[in-house]
């Protein structure tokens, strides 16, 4: 399935151009336009489904499948020190574009992505109920 | 194979307690301890593997096939506005444990995780360069 308005479902059909780097039945991966380092490479599913939570499993297990051989190139072709794989859900977790993309993101000391980590604890029993809706979802 | 120094190693192994939310042969999930929001969970292979590119395609499918439904547990179980799958290799990258972590973080208008959004363009001919070398990797 394609969404004849999503970008990303246009560089599937090849209408609209991108660099490709992999490219199976389940996905697509090829290089972020706009770049947060150089080897930035975005990972898609070959349908148009909008966030991850929408993915079935087995899709989410085909395309997935690939990711480790794809950090490993992109660090290979590129040298860094470290890799971020990032995967935005919803305008508030900063997705722009509205189908699945995992970002493959290289890192290295002194670059210029940055994130903060604002640890934070649960009060007494908290957890124990967060963690029991969850399940009772999962199941 | 588990890592007997290993922190996460030894929530497999049930030696450290944690709140676990899903598991199975490939995988665990549990709450973070330290939680970036309320419902922030970690999704780990149950094999010490320390970095995502070393996982075989086997185990990322099967670990990852559960990401759809836990991000949806997640989201009913919060009823957050979005989600980051986030997942560091390597300390430039904040990888803090080196045991592969997925971290899945709920987000919601006004929270305190934050990350920028440098994109940067490349020069004529270095993307394709870039990509060549990345899929030479690959094959």
């Amino acid at each position: 399935m394609r969404d004849p308005d999503c970008i990303f479902c246009k560089i599937l059909d090849g209408s609209i151009p991108a660099i490709k780097v992999l490219e199976d039945d389940a996905c697509l991966a090829f290089l972020d336009i706009g770049p947060l380092a150089e080897g930035h490479v975005l990972l898609i599913p070959s349908s148009h489904v909008e966030t991850v939570d929408q993915l079935s499993a087995e899709q989410a297990g085909s395309m997935l499948r690939n990711l480790p051989a794809l950090v490993k190139a992109v660090q290979a072709a590129t040298g860094c020190e470290g890799v971020n794989v990032l995967q935005n859900n919803g305008r508030v977790a900063h997705q722009v574009v509205g189908h699945v993309h995992f970002h493959v993101i290289p890192r290295n000391v002194g670059d210029t992505f940055h994130f903060n980590w604002p640890a934070g604890k649960y009060p007494d029993g908290r957890a124990e109920q967060i963690a029991r809706a969850i399940r009772e979802d999962l199941t």
